[in-house]
């Protein structure tokens, strides 16, 4: 199983090389949990999940504590066929080909468990389940997931919006990823996450 | 049919809301043929992709013109069995059920006749086919299109990268979305567009 994720950080200020430059200090813990390479458009984190999402909320959360308004784009994907197994990606969080409520269950016990790290994110997300003819009701299944999961807010075309302390978002982002859709499917999520927009203000 | 996407646009400077404020002129020669709604995260244009892949070039080309480093992202679909029928989108980009190579051959054709914009653009995008068994031929279909649509630049994990005049590029990913996946199909993607990186200079 492949797992990880192309992540982009966008700070609308002019010193936006600043403000990344000094958030990627925040993937130190990580680094030797991680595959990172970075090009102009993004960078790659391979890893397994419970690394992932730690790294991605505490990058994120390091560029939203500037003040600036801050974007996170996130492409993640596991079990994707088309990409080679890579040992740093063991992991045993995609669990058991358990019913359906039991994921959700256990997904919603593990989001109220998350740490709690006063920083606000506002995010959207799409799951995608490929290769499966039910996929729709595993998409349905995380849509339920996360309308109880303390950090919804809203439905919107193609997109879910949650937001909520960025502990538990990225919590609920991680179970919708590795609790939805078979423990050795293709499953991936189109992720972005929102700091001190002035159109909240 | 529903077709659309949510788009972002980030311009990396502390006038991000003067640089998107002046892009959105760009959509006015297409509103009458969109639906148009916008939050604090990104925008709803909902219409058929002979509409949307412009509009969105378009917005780019105007946000990239200023010399800013901006970033475009969009997450479109078409297909999803979630959204309403809407008349809006009515179209027949779709094309008929042909073999795939010869999806491929019109694609390719499509994309040799894009305006040229005098902009660069460089992308990268992911492809998601839902629901159905061979998924992974469509999208593996789909980037031989892509290497050879004269924007190929190379393959990521999780993505491809394409780059080259606005016009070719965003020709090449509206062709992506229709020609690949069965024409009722549930099929997204995740689109990244940069400008004016200070990594590239």
């Amino acid at each position: 199983m492949f797992s990880g994720a192309q992540i982009s950080l966008y700070p609308m200020t002019g010193d936006f090389v600043g403000v990344i430059t000094a958030a990627l200090a925040a993937l130190d813990p990580y680094r030797d949990r991680l595959r990172i390479e970075t090009d102009d458009i993004s960078t790659l984190l391979v890893g397994p999940p419970e690394v992932l999402f730690p790294a991605m909320r505490d990058l994120y959360a390091h560029a939203a504590g500037t003040g600036a308004h801050v974007v996170l784009h996130a492409t993640i994907s596991r079990g994707c066929p088309g990409e080679p197994d890579d040992p740093i990606c063991e992991t045993s969080s995609y669990g058991i080909r358990a019913p359906l409520e039991d994921r959700k269950t256990a997904a919603l016990a593990a989001v109220a468990e998350a740490p709690v790290l006063d920083r606000r994110a506002d995010a959207q997300l799409s799951l995608y389940v490929m290769g499966a003819g039910d996929h729709m009701e595993e998409i349905y299944g995380c849509i339920d997931f996360l309308k109880r999961s303390g950090t919804f807010d809203r439905s919107k075309n193609f997109c879910t919006r949650i937001g909520g302390d960025s502990g538990a978002v990225f919590a609920t982002i991680q179970q919708a990823l590795c609790s939805f859709g078979p423990p050795n499917g293709h499953v991936t999520i189109d992720l972005t996450v929102s700091a001190n927009s002035p159109s909240r203000r």
